[in-house]
């Protein structure tokens, strides 16, 4: 049989990864999928640049400029967007499936904004498009939703899924430095852009739980729903403090089913260090699932670079290969239920989530200030789990110490009602720094 | 559309969890899989106990003894078989298979025996035969080997694959507790059956990896071949020995492609502590797998229990759903690889396998027998990579120690022939302990 033709648009990190695996691997992925699969055209915004790169001339002659050429190609059979972005990307996806091809894609911005049109694009001409690559790089955790878990009424997702953050976070720990300075390291060591703002303020997180949530929960994408705090104000101490308490902070996607809507959130979190997933340490990344017949479940491995994420859309392209010919309708639905089965369960504001929470205060060492907090605590409904004063400190002549409590679950919005209360005693001399927490049982 | 019948073959922990799961969740199954999936008959040796257990008129009606009529039912479209073992279930799959029936299997047994057979037969009828469950439970490892890194020539696997095993060996480590009054304990809790044979010797794992290793290279199932070594001999010394060096034990199933052929293999196996692997505690299960392009991922959960194994048999019964219309030249092929594109390369036997070695050696407490011992290793072309020599016991009158070496990567076989020279020592007390390690890098 032909090999399938493929038309790469994009050529960076994603787009030359994924060309080199399908060259290196091509013969084992041909004895797997049935049928050779091939790079045909490759659109670039710089041809000089990729055919340098290529360094070959048979090569290089398949390298073009023009992105709606390979996507009006007749023969090419599958589009593999790797540009990135919302605009050109958006308008070349949905050129392509109006073209009739299927596409593979890495790009979670795209899919967690535009999902919803894009699916039912693709719903319409009856084509595929599959994006494997899009969440936690070479871990194939979108199949395992889709496919693996199909028994399950799924209750929660928890994952760090960005690999930069997790690197500082890890740094931050292990060595004991507050953020800018592990943000310098991660920078310097290709770990962390040069303008971070997507990784460290949770945003690229954001995408990818938003994808996930929607698969697991059987929802549309919703972004701009969902509730996004990232690392950047994380201070060493309270990553100091959860450690004696026996938590690790990690940067957190969490998906939850509740009895009044989806939670659909990322936030530093602290959970049990005993947890595998606190265990989870440097640019990797990891997703825990849990469902209520397969209990809890945890996939793990990198989430960027070049031939990780190449993994996952070779991957693609070899589900395509083997299942284009399918009815449409007997295909995996995009979004794991099928189009007309999707539920419209809200997604809730922060306000209506419920967590744990570690709490730090600031407080003058005065006879009576635990006393204060713990009524304020009390009288919101919001119990203690744990509660550590630390040792008194000489200020200005005067001693001021810091006071941790870790609460049970309870309602954000009352923790902050609460929070409010205490920031108005006296006592307390600064802001409370409130995180969340997660027991992942 | 009209629901697809299942009839299940067996009615035990795997056959009612399943049962349970369709039920419960099948609005939701439904939801996914664009289509019902309904139990239409149960084949039972014990049809009273089966009734009592359903507890319902309508659910009982759909009971019966006779195997070969659920079999030949032309309306049942999927025969799920849950009864395992390697001969009725065999006559039933093939059985099954000729009536043009599409199969799920939870019967590693089976597969590792008689897997070219029963794949053979289901390819030349264009039926599918799905085996999630087989292998590590509720856990998708079969779906991610298969499907989700097609890309990767897959290098190793490396699994904690029996949840009897890895419960006693945990206890043996946290509690100090010796092999036999582990299994007690797991006997009394049901995590080890009466007769726990086959979980201890380690041929269940051996059944699984033999599965695994199929998938991953390409290479029909050889059961035959694998090298199995169970923990009923291991010493709870050890486990300390290796925890001050570092490293945990772990009953692994390990598969590695190499220049010369294929190891197969199950043995208990020292891991760095700090692996995640390291830290699968209890009756848990994990696997590692390590791809060329995708690097390490690790895929973690419950290996075994009625709902979590049902929710892999669920899973293949809504992939057959989803996929049995689909041309068969296009579905997923049995073994990942296309049947024509099976590779011969040969399973090693043990002797032929490279791997790390921890040696306990009983000695006399007298000058020259570490020079001895470390001559003997350095002739036999085996590097040290540490040593560990305990304080001295007196026994009987003289002074006794042990010696413990991690070598560095070796032949198997060189590693037995410094052993008889080490065993032939006058100051060598008693026989070598010789345990295989691996880095998981």
């Amino acid at each position: 049989m032909e090999p399938i033709k493929v038309g790469l648009l994009g050529f960076g990190t994603v787009g030359s990864g994924t060309f080199t695996v399908l060259r290196r691997n091509q013969e084992e992925i041909k004895r797997r999928a049935g049928r050779g699969i091939e790079v045909a055209r490759i659109a670039v915004r710089n041809p000089a640049k990729a055919r340098a790169a290529l360094n070959d001339d048979a090569l290089s002659a398949l390298v073009t400029d023009n992105f709606e050429a390979v996507v009006d190609d007749p023969s090419i059979g599958i589009v593999a967007e790797m540009i990135g972005g919302t605009t050109i990307a958006r308008d070349l996806v949905l050129r392509a499936i109006a073209n009739g091809k299927h596409v593979v894609t890495a790009n979670k911005a795209l899919l967690a904004v535009h999902g919803t049109e894009i699916f039912e694009a693709a719903r319409a001409k009856g084509v595929m498009v599959a994006f494997e690559a899009a969440v936690a790089g070479g871990i194939p955790i979108i199949k395992a939703l889709r496919e693996g878990l199909t028994a399950n009424r799924i209750q929660y997702i928890a994952g760090i899924i960005n690999g930069t953050t997790n690197y500082i976070l890890s740094e931050m720990r292990e060595r004991g430095l507050d953020f800018a300075t592990a943000l310098k390291g991660a920078q310097e060591l290709g770990y962390a852009e040069a303008d971070p703002t997507f990784d460290i303020e949770g945003v690229d997180a954001a995408h990818k739980v938003t994808i996930m949530s929607a698969i697991a929960f059987g929802v549309p994408v919703q972004f701009d729903r969902a509730y996004i705090e990232g690392i950047s104000k994380l201070a060493a101490i309270d990553i100091k403090y959860a450690e004696d308490l026996g938590y690790r902070i990690k940067l957190l996607g969490i998906t939850r089913r509740t009895e009044r809507g989806i939670e659909l959130r990322v936030h530093p979190t602290l959970i049990p260090a005993k947890r595998l997933l606190a265990n989870v340490e440097g640019a990797m990344n990891a997703v825990v699932v849990h469902g209520d017949a397969v209990g809890s479940t945890l996939y793990y491995g990198k989430g960027a670079g070049a031939e990780p994420t190449a993994s996952a859309v070779v991957a693609d392209l070899v589900d395509v290969t083997r299942l284009h010919t399918a009815d449409p309708e007997h295909r995996v639905p995009h979004l794991a239920f099928q189009p007309d089965s999707l539920s419209n369960t809200p997604i809730l504001p922060i306000d209506e989530v419920t967590s744990g929470y570690y709490l730090r205060l600031r407080v003058a060492d005065v006879t009576g200030v635990l006393a204060d907090i713990t009524r304020i605590l009390a009288t919101s409904g919001i119990s203690i789990d744990a509660l550590l004063q630390k040792e008194s400190q000489e200020v200005d002549g005067g001693g001021e110490t810091d006071i941790i409590i870790i609460t049970h679950e309870t309602l954000e919005k009352n923790v902050n009602a609460a929070i409010d209360q205490i920031e108005a005693l006296s006592t307390v001399i600064s802001k409370v720094t409130k995180l969340r927490m997660e027991a992942l049982n």
